[in-house]
């Protein structure tokens, strides 16, 4: 069987240093791992106006943004597909056949959920869209018969909504999708960064995130205000590695050979992370190293990006013709739907016959 | 602005004489009225999927015999669009956005949702695509940008649900969609016709319907087997007419001129009523008068619906033509919903060259 990935992001905001550490350079890795027939990166517009009815606008201009963070992660056209979700609209007909497979109960359960809702402040005002993501994720996950989702641990709850929805679909009507595996972060650093200021999730409104797209100037002033241990007052005092968002970043950024160049002190992390926690090293030597780490892998896909801004329609092009892409193979999997539930009756010669015959019988 | 109507059934089963007097009298009637510039009767098979989800047989072989009732009651190909709801994708296409308009809470406060829920003993498993459906039907009217939906008034919150819809759409996103108006029955007689044993509703299950394609002998025998008032004990004792089934069958069906061939004693039904009220008319009399009245209305539509039945490759082809025209209809109202959604985005040239402009600046 084809090994095929569906993944992708919602437009909302530029994608920042979270997103890259978290899946962008992930995806990047195994698109070019050679171990997959197809990889399917979708821009989640439709599903961003789940929670975005009355903000379009935002949604709108984002989708750019999105598509050239990715190219400038190396995300490659011509091994991945990218496209828009609302081009394609066969995934809203899934959906609505889905619909009838799960009950409202099995959704208020979804533990993703709730915590999306608690975390919006919904309450009593869940729009229906949002409500019922899951089963549009469904959806986007079986058009393209994907086998593999890599996303994170936080996610398990809607890898198996969509898991029964396949096995459901399968044994209501017949064996037409495929059930998809989550496929986890496999280290440690490819978890969630903190915000710079600490805070558990970076967003746009808290004002911190590093994005990828950030200026020079900009990252700089950025990572020397960050938040790190604040019992580590003086430079001799020890201080504590863990949670400090400082080291948080190294460990997901810093490599041996940013310390040959940056920091030749030390051989690692590990002997720097030491240094700081018997005391004697200054959080502003820390952050300056940082600085010069995440300026080193960021400069390349700002000028990526550069190149890439300078061609706004290409960068249309590329989603244009990946929705082109995208549409044709929901299109397939969208008749085998349909064919499994016998609902294509103009094709459906033998219905028509039988009904025929038996009215036949009927007025002889 | 155009008249247009948009009304329809659930192909679950043959219609009977409750439909009949319930919807699709009116409906020939307001056909051949020549005040509407279009109507459109759908065969709800996807809404009828919501909950029939793993029985989609019944679903599949009930919508010839919806058609087959439908031209036979004397809809007209020629002044009516007949399509199949599952024929026209752009439908689900709307219900998705639509979703994103109405929340939760609002969709349990539905009455009509409440009482189909409890009439079905759904409880806490309620399939997502029921609870959902007053969406599902927003939707369907409002691509054919219907003005006009003539349904019973425990309908009417669906109706509300609708043009709700319309004016958050509207507001958020601009002028697109048809404010629709219901169109209530304008006589008693047009409500909701009991069982043949005397039960509120009519049902397949219960086996208390008088089917439009029922066979004389068959007619006879219900009719002679239907519940009146069980304290009319002897011919002598005075009958009650208020809520006795075999009257209420003749305020729908009953004419003048019904009286003057099969019970030329009375010269209306009025007087026949009074007649059972003041004692001295037996139910057998009713129940036979009934009977022929019913034949005489039934024979025809019956007769018609065996030529139609000659040809079932015909109906379909109906079927499919409308369904054609209704998705000509719909796919301009999805392109105008998306036009005011503005994520028709390749075809935006503006977004394009504003985006483009913006980065040049940039890199200036």
């Amino acid at each position: 069987m084809s090994k095929i990935i569906l993944t992708g992001d919602r437009p909302t905001g530029k994608l920042h240093v979270g997103h890259y550490v978290g899946s962008l350079r992930r995806r990047v890795e195994l698109q070019n791992s050679g171990e997959f027939d197809k990889i399917f990166i979708m821009i989640a517009d439709a599903q961003a106006l789940t929670d975005n009815a009355d903000n379009p606008e935002k949604v709108r201009q984002n989708i750019i943004e999105v598509a050239l963070d990715y190219l400038s992660v190396g995300l490659d056209p011509a091994k991945s597909t990218l496209f828009i979700q609302s081009q394609i609209p066969e995934l809203t007909e899934l959906s609505f056949y889905y619909m009838n497979l799960v009950t409202v109960s099995r959704l208020q359960r979804n533990p993703t959920v709730k915590s999306e809702i608690a975390m919006r402040n919904f309450e009593t005002s869940i729009p229906v869209g949002f409500f019922t993501y899951p089963i549009s994720q469904a959806a986007d996950i079986t058009a393209f018969k994907a086998t593999t989702v890599p996303v994170g641990e936080d996610q398990e709850p809607m890898i198996e909504q969509c898991k029964e929805i396949v096995r459901k679909f399968n044994s209501v009507y017949g064996e037409a999708l495929v059930e998809p595996e989550i496929l986890l972060p496999d280290n440690a650093a490819c978890l969630r960064l903190p915000g710079i200021d600490g805070k558990a999730k970076m967003s746009k409104s808290l004002g911190n995130c590093i994005y990828l797209s950030e200026e020079p100037e900009s990252i700089k002033k950025k990572v020397m205000s960050m938040f790190t241990d604040p019992n580590h007052l003086r430079v001799e005092d020890p201080g504590q590695v863990e949670g400090n968002p400082v080291f948080i970043y190294l460990d997901a950024f810093a490599k041996d050979e940013h310390f040959a160049e940056f920091a030749p002190d030390y051989a690692n992390l590990q002997e720097m992370k030491d240094h700081y926690k018997r005391g004697g090293l200054g959080d502003v030597k820390v952050k300056k190293f940082l600085n010069n780490v995440l300026q080193a892998e960021l400069e390349p896909i700002r000028n990526r990006r550069k190149e890439f801004q300078k061609d706004i329609p290409y960068v249309y092009e590329v989603l244009r013709k990946g929705s082109q892409v995208a549409e044709e193979v929901a299109t397939q999997t969208l008749s085998d739907v349909k064919n499994a539930m016998r609902i294509n009756y103009f094709d459906d010669k033998e219905l028509i016959a039988m009904q025929s015959a038996k009215y036949e019988e009927k007025n002889d």
